[in-house]
């Protein structure tokens, strides 16, 4: 009988071309899929709650697959994490309703965005944070993200070229915080268009270095003009926190 | 004239035989030496507060080396940043004495050792934290931790084949503190023997996983008997946090 196996994971994206498998890249779905290969001679295709991008991290991406093999569910962590590269880590297994399904049955995303904001570049950070030299101004940059919250067609924020059904978005939580050099923002919805985060985060930053006033980001959002957003922030102060069902 | 020029540094010591140049290894110093020879055209000895051995990263080692280039102080950062590897970023520059050495002057030195404490291991900080997946009890390592404040020597606690004269050292501070799933060692003396810290964290671990008694440290260092001390925690966990003078 065939079990839907629910997995919790954490990864750092730095050398990979993003969560989906592509031919002759590597990439998260794909290091995940042949793990569970060598655990169960079965060849499955992973399902994935967010198709992170090249160098995007997660720290509880969630994702789901079938199997007809019988191992115990509390030791596929273990199985798993064995034959996975250590940039990748399977935190937690769960057995779920064959009818769970990790992307469509999401009810809300959390991401978050790290930057450093000090003079000096970090060696530690370098592939976890974005270094924005300039001093940041939070209250202005709150004050902007407030204005992005309920739902809104998120046309402004979203890669050229996308082609989503609609683009509306039920925006939860758009916060930042500082914590010493590190500025952190949260943004919680429904779903995330393709480089929704990083085009926010890439125009709530000028308004953080006050080359946008606080108003620039609920002005963009009403215009729906992608021209108007951005720049995109880069990939790699990217982190998709955690899913909700 | 000969310029005395002190550096604060910090660097990801993941890949790095240590902050010491060794022939045909990669080193801290010796890429700094490097970077110092591609900008003032000058082979220099850049000598380092701290030793810090292979794997153990810093936030704030401080070297100091002498030159006759007439380079702007503020610009130094940024020009030896240019031809070092991100792993190694110059954070500040100054000018001091010719009389300073970033070694002998030094009065105190911080060190930090990082633990991951749940059970699944974490990819994003697996460079970073070492991983104890079962529960440590911080109130029995912040008991045992508090018996190594003052001055001792600490014998028990230092590398087999050691030959410093004297193991005296003065701790001032021996904490443990808990952030959620992290918990974070800090150690401040005016000087630390080689493998210290580790020796210290791998003995006050054992403690924390109740394999050993809270007054256990206390009576490994008055028995100066290094065979009862350790294991020696992982270099990975280790940050060089700063340097006072």
């Amino acid at each position: 009988m065939s079990r839907n196996i629910k997995l919790i994971i954490e990864y750092d994206g730095t050398g990979y071309a993003g969560w989906q498998r592509l031919r002759g890249r590597p990439s998260i779905q794909g290091e995940i899929e042949r793990a569970i290969l060598a655990v169960t001679k079965e060849r499955v295709t992973v399902i994935g709650a967010g198709r992170t991008d090249a160098g995007v991290h997660a720290l509880g991406q969630v994702a789901n697959f079938s199997t007809t093999h019988r191992i115990a569910v509390d030791r596929i962590p273990g199985a798993l994490n064995h034959h996975l590269p250590p940039a990748i880590r399977i935190l937690e297994a769960a057995e779920v309703p064959v009818t769970f399904h990790a992307r469509y049955d999401a009810r809300r995303r959390v991401y978050r965005y790290a930057v450093l904001n000090r003079p000096a570049p970090s060696a530690i950070l370098r592939h976890h944070a974005v270094h924005v030299p300039r001093p940041l101004d939070e209250q202005a940059m709150a004050q902007a993200l407030a204005r992005l919250i309920g739902t809104h067609p998120f046309t402004a924020f979203r890669a050229t070229g996308s082609a989503e059904r609609t683009t509306l978005c039920t925006m939860h939580q758009a916060q930042v915080a500082r914590s010493g050099p590190m500025v952190l923002f949260t943004f919680e919805a429904d779903r995330f268009l393709r480089h929704m985060v990083r085009l926010i985060v890439g125009t709530v930053l000028r308004v953080g270095e006050g080359k946008l006033p606080p108003d620039a980001l609920a002005a963009i959002l009403a215009a729906e003009d992608n021209s108007r957003a951005g720049p995109r922030a880069p990939a790699h102060g990217l982190f998709l926190v955690r899913v909700t069902y």
